[in-house]
């Protein structure tokens, strides 16, 4: 008997990463996408080619699509990336770093790839707690996509079908995060978050994305390996 | 006060230039936004260029992306487009023309630009009656988007927007399209609406469109200038 396909989101990121690691463990034959959609911080294509890879995902697939085209946003505009913000600050307001739609965007090409392979199932490594701020993270968005996922498809129609969108970080912490990461025996080195790099690709430390990620490793007491040094 | 402005997807056919026409009737300012899909008739992006320009809409984008990359589709592969067939065939199953989430995918990319405009309006010409055979059609899954796209916003969450998806021509016959769109004062010459156009753009007349197409000006008692000569 085959594997179940799987559609996984991947931005190359922590959580996606772990996200993509626990689909993999779940039994899932991955498929995994990224956006290269103009964001500023587009090194991180480079660490979901290498995470990717070791994760042994089925196929990478890069979908070019460019939403600097729309702009509104600080990772896809010259609006500049907030720096060294406290957790009251990030969670008072949308971030200048939400990307109008990005998750539905997303998750409509997640959609229409699944549908081609023939499967039903989508991950994506949103989580609410820590909550970064972006509506489109919300499990009551997680819910109301998958309920339209179900119309707009043949698949629903013809057969049936349910599309299922997985979250499985949904209910964790930045340190949870962390921790299933190390039990799924996620490599972090091949992981990327910070939303502003310097030109070799290494984390500010000031953004949002790296105060987040850091606090997760102190939090869970592990050591993270792309730790700006 | 300025206008109200509205996004209005526009593919260049019948049906979405009268959706366009309407909304420029009811006052809006009108953003077309059109998509260079990998669709084989690619021409009618240049009939969607007319049409906006022509409706004097207050911009018109054509965003590329490039659905060949998933595939599954007569319309973005080179699975032959279905030809000659009666209705009770084509409405019998999902056409080999259905492209996999392409309603989804295109009504985030206009939900994507409506909240950088700052507007909650968007229009598309999907048709129930006539049915096309397109889940992404049917007005449950235009609702299901709308209640989604209200939970995926920056507008959702911080003032309460409500966005609307305005479907004018829901519950309009092929027929009936075609005297709203006379009663608008659409020039039917600039618009396309064939699947597998010919070199030079010419329609085939014997694809699932041109048959629905011919079929309404038929019972419209109306002539279509770009009837196949």
């Amino acid at each position: 008997m085959s594997l179940k396909k799987a559609v996984c989101l991947l931005s190359g990121g922590l959580d996606s990463s772990t996200c993509l690691a626990y689909a993999c463990r779940e039994g899932f034959e991955c498929y995994a996408l990224s956006f290269d959609y103009g964001q500023r911080h587009r090194v991180e294509l480079e660490a979901a080619a290498r995470v990717a890879a070791r994760l042994g995902a089925a196929r990478h697939l890069v979908f070019p699509i460019d939403l600097r085209l729309f702009g509104g946003s600080a990772l896809t505009s010259d609006t500049p990336v907030p720096k060294g913000r406290g957790l009251a600050e990030m969670t008072a307001a949308i971030p200048a770093t939400y990307v109008p739609a990005r998750n539905t965007i997303f998750l409509s090409l997640a959609l229409a790839w699944a549908e081609v392979l023939g499967c039903s199932d989508v991950f994506i490594g949103v989580n609410a707690i820590d909550y970064s701020g972006y509506p489109d993270c919300r499990p009551e968005f997680i819910a109301a996509f998958e309920q339209m996922a179900n119309l707009a498809t043949r698949a629903g129609v013809e057969t049936g079908a349910r599309f299922r969108i997985h979250t499985p970080l949904a209910g964790l912490s930045k340190a949870g995060i962390v921790k299933l990461a190390l039990e799924l025996g996620l490599d972090f080195g091949l992981t990327h978050s910070c939303y502003d790099p310097g030109p070799e690709g290494a984390p500010c430390g000031q953004c949002d994305s790296c105060i987040l990620r850091r606090k997760g490793f102190e939090e869970a007491g592990v050591a993270d390996p792309v730790e700006r040094r």
